[in-house]
């Protein structure tokens, strides 16, 4: 295996939530406040996509509390027992959270997203543009548990 | 600023390309092997979804030659310069590509899938399932470098 590799923040998510909750994160609007080492310019031209791919860290999570086999989601019985590589659960090893929200404003160093699901202090480690070709391609499927799970967390139904 | 965070490549890839090059990537097989520190189980239920998302790192980038501001994607003067944060180029910041590729297999400690841009050898960082309730939300608009870009990417023209 590759050695420990060593990343560096390259933002910081200020406002929106202070606490982690498991549902209705759509509405949460916060900024994504780049590092001090880049200028404006690392943003040029982002601003003509609608959303953004953040990259993140759930540095919450205490590393003692990581899941590395498997367990039922949000410890719900009714949902079968998934690996951890099966879930998107922030307890997980390297605790790294992939998310796309909307790109409201771009203003300095400063990116307005509305809908991101990282509380207020998470360290982003990067920013990348949300292409449609970055979609799945070809047909999907999931289970119905991960439907049953996701069926509020952007929108309370 | 947060300080540096550490992480363990939880897998590596195994075959597929030995070289990055640009294009013509979805015809591409490789295995995704879990580090020998995980049991089986940490992928329980994830045959159950046809596609992941990767997180790996470009570990092949030097990272002197990381680009921290903004200059032309591929370096083609067609398009528009652009911040490195509004491209998804390897030489970036952390130098972490995310990407989704459909599964084919899961064996084991080993996940077999198609269409993967990631070289041989590649640490990874984290596995997700891709769920529907992940894409975006809302009208996406990107601009139409993106698209010439991106237009034999997965499947050459």
């Amino acid at each position: 295996m590759p050695s420990a590799l060593r990343f560096e923040p390259v933002a910081t998510v200020v406002g929106g939530r202070s606490e982690p909750v498991d549902d209705d994160w759509d509405g949460v609007e916060a900024i994504v406040r780049l590092d001090e080492r880049f200028e404006p310019e690392a943003l040029d031209g982002l601003a003509e996509f609608s959303h953004v791919e953040v990259v993140y860290v759930f540095d919450r999570v205490d590393p003692a509390d990581v899941e590395t086999g498997a367990r039922h989601p949000r410890g719900n019985e009714r949902w079968p027992r998934v690996g951890i590589f099966a879930q998107r659960a922030k307890d997980r090893p390297n605790r790294i959270g992939v998310s796309i929200c909307r790109l409201l404003l771009v203003e300095g160093c400063d990116l307005h997203v509305a809908g991101l699901d990282a509380v207020d202090g998470t360290p982003v480690l990067d920013l990348k543009p949300v292409m449609a070709e970055f979609a799945p391609r070809g047909e999907t499927r999931q289970p119905e548990w991960a439907r049953e799970l996701m069926a509020g967390y952007w929108i309370s139904s």
